[in-house]
């Protein structure tokens, strides 16, 4: 393919997509294909020789789309949304075509030098303390991690390095392993699997705490516990707190878990926002972040949110030195001479490569500018708040949480069976596409309002396809 | 920007990335600009309200470029390459759109069965052992990792989970963070830095052992370092073997180092191929992974050098069971019904997010056919032996090692300041980019054949740019 037929492909392609996600809303969202269904659609072997850009492309409608599940659909209410929008994709275009490894400054340090600043940027929308922001001139500063997944992991090893590294600076003789294993990490039994994998990954104890009645962990029950486990001879060291949780959007109290950490000492707070992070750019939401200026480090997602195509995790750190020192090696081939003098973020992450990512968050905040991204928010949480309603009024349903940013959980009244099967058979239909939870061993379905399409009707047309399978279980129930 | 905005900006992109990169020539591969540099130039804080494209579009030239070191220049011959081509960029802008999370196999079936079969054609284009390719119906199988980086530590840690549950097993008693304590992992002293770094990351001690007078680790020289070792206490459990090296592109014996993690038992053997691994689609380099049948896994790079935009590193397996065991945490909203009839990719990586990768290698090795993906890889081979010849030719300069792949290491015959001062001019000048290695104490300069648009006068551009200085250094030598 040279430039001529690539600038046509290319043009092509762009109206494809664009075609692709404006008709979105007619696609079945949940594919019906079964596992292993491209093999049998594809030859069991590479071509010797190149094929004409025309036969690849027509394989994308042929091949991928029947195994899609549409996450862009108004129609997708499963998990968390994932950002796109149009200014993101023009960024990875540019990303692409510039494809510089942006590991050390000098390596491409407009890649690093519009991160420090998109950072800034984004932090200040957020009302972030100054203590985490580049600006602020002290040790803070953010970076775009690939995914929370490896914010909580990056935070976990950078606590633990540093707990190693105080005890043993007190007593030289232990042994690091014996450290190790008395090392303890927290978090709620509501937090993201990720943490609890954080903590496999990192080879320490993970304690899940008892949430409160609306699931949040409290300062209190946080204390308690690690006052317990230092009596034990076990060292507490880091606490993650979760800012809306994955199974009901739930808050840990941060103005209680903060001074708790800070009152204990040596405890590295991370504070995990992954979905929720976004609304903090709305004035009426910023009150969860109270107790964050005594965290460690913060981290979430414009990717899920904020119209950021994945990846683009945004992590802050206190004091970027605490990374930067626990996973330091620096061989010859990746020195360079202005070292100091700006960040080398391969010394912020678990990879050594990056990607220019920040074109991504400069073209999104410049093209919605901040209004636009707060009016994106509201709009999506104002029709969460429309599906509540529609729930509400059903007195065969019963909403066990309150509705939380764009994600209302909810569940017929009754067994867990009832609620498992109800699901099923949505899922099964495939005009919809939601995924469950369990909260206190109640079995609950999650309606997450997802797309940027997604408008009213659509959450009329959620309710609808729902209360239909209800209709169909009651009345399957009265029969029995 | 709508729809109709965005086709305008995006065709108005596709043109602006043709235009870049068929024209990069002539920019200035290495930038002048200071750290810090974007933020006089752009505001302190996001627009309040969106800004129209025209005006971000401008910027890229203004903002973004002075500050670009361009990978892509044929006189960037600094690192090893990343990879470029426009199918690539197609199935990024395809895969932007889609915009799935493939953490499940339900979360977008198309995304993890097109890697599964990607992974098996990629392989047989290798020549991998069938154990390693889903193909073969047995445990194996591919994946893809973020960065190399990430492959290894994946490795480490499955490798880790692995000899502490076999040793729980043997002795029920004993501390897991005792047997921590006495893991030992061994790679070269030639290895990539992310191999001591996946040490500190995973909390387990590793030994870099001599290497041979080519650079080379040896089986003899890993035998007697695990014998001495576990006589020591110590538990040897898993080996990084380098089939070529960052510092000179040398070649670990695999079909020493094979035999000898067999003999020993209960070691995991990682191959990391990172840059070389793309000419093993050439049958005449495909010798150096005789061994490989006894490893436990395999990584390359095809984000590298086989025309793939980063990121997309290539990992199999072959007890696939292995890694997932190691990490798994399965909560119930990510859970569904067809668990075990095609890999949940999530539990075989360290993030839990992933993008529609594989479209960009189905679409490189449609577009390109396995004859054009080996006549690039041949193609600059041969354009770094005909920049070995030039260096051959003069006789101030002296070539340590033979050249290997794309690489040539070379360096003036003198002290090691003379040789840096030598970089230190050419990179000043920024005609052409390179980094330095020290092989042995030896300041050597690398140059690697990086964009897939060099031709032969690059080649012969970038000895004359280095003789031209050369030439000053003699001249002012001969003053003193």
């Amino acid at each position: 393919m040279d430039a001529q037929q690539f600038r046509y492909a290319a043009h092509e392609m762009i109206d494809f997509i664009i075609d692709y996600l404006e008709n979105i809303r007619s696609r079945r969202v949940l594919p019906t294909v079964q596992p292993g269904y491209i093999r049998d659609m594809i030859p069991a072997a590479a071509p010797e020789l190149g094929e004409p850009w025309q036969v690849i492309f027509q394989d994308i409608e042929r091949v991928i789309m029947p195994g899609v599940t549409h996450w862009h659909s108004p129609h997708f209410h499963a998990y968390f949304p994932t950002g796109n929008s149009w200014p993101a994709i023009l960024a990875d275009i540019l990303s692409d075509a510039i494809g510089c490894i942006g590991f050390s400054w000098i390596a491409s340090p407009a890649c690093t030098d519009l991160e420090v600043v998109m950072m800034d940027w984004l932090g200040q929308l957020l009302g972030l303390p100054s203590q985490f922001l580049a600006c602020s001139g002290g040790t803070g500063g953010g970076v775009i991690q690939g995914t929370a997944s490896e914010a909580t992991l990056v935070a976990l090893l950078a606590a633990k390095a540093k707990a190693i590294s105080r005890l043993k600076s007190i007593d030289s003789d232990v042994d690091e392993s014996q450290i190790v294993g008395r090392l303890l990490a927290y978090s709620s039994d509501q937090s993201h699997s990720s943490v609890e994998r954080a903590g496999i990954l990192a080879g320490v104890r993970v304690r899940l705490l008892p949430s409160d009645e609306l699931f949040s962990l409290r300062g209190e029950t946080l204390k308690l516990a690690m006052e317990e486990d230092r009596a034990k001879g076990f060292i507490p060291f880091f606490v993650t707190a979760t800012l809306g949780t994955t199974p009901s959007c739930a808050f840990d109290d941060l103005s209680e878990i903060g001074p708790v950490c800070h009152q204990f000492e040596n405890i590295w707070l991370h504070v995990d926002a992954a979905y929720a992070g976004s609304a903090f750019i709305c004035d009426e939401y910023r009150h969860h972040l109270n107790g964050l200026e005594l965290a460690d480090s913060f981290n979430f997602n414009p990717h899920k949110w904020l119209l950021v195509n994945f990846d683009c995790s945004a992590m802050w750190l206190k004091n970027a030195n605490d990374v930067v020192d626990a996973f330091n090696v620096d061989p010859l081939y990746l020195k360079h001479d202005r070292q100091g003098q700006a960040p080398d973020y391969r010394h912020w992450q678990i990879p050594l490569g990056r990607r220019f990512r920040s074109l991504k968050l400069w073209f999104v905040m410049r093209s919605y500018g901040a209004e636009g991204l707060r009016a994106h928010i509201r709009q999506q949480i104002k029709l969460a708040c429309e599906f509540h309603q529609l729930v509400a009024k059903d007195d065969r349903f019963e909403v066990p949480v309150p509705p939380a940013m764009g994600l209302v959980c909810f569940r017929m009244k009754g067994e867990n069976n009832l609620n498992e099967t109800l699901l099923k058979r949505i899922n099964d239909a495939g005009r919809i596409h939601m995924v469950p939870a369990k909260l206190r061993g109640q079995f609950i379905l999650r309606l997450a309002v997802c797309s940027r399409y997604t408008e009213s009707r659509d959450i009329v047309f959620a309710w609808q396809e729902l209360r239909s399978h209800a209709n169909f279980l009651m009345g399957q129930q009265q029969l029995l």
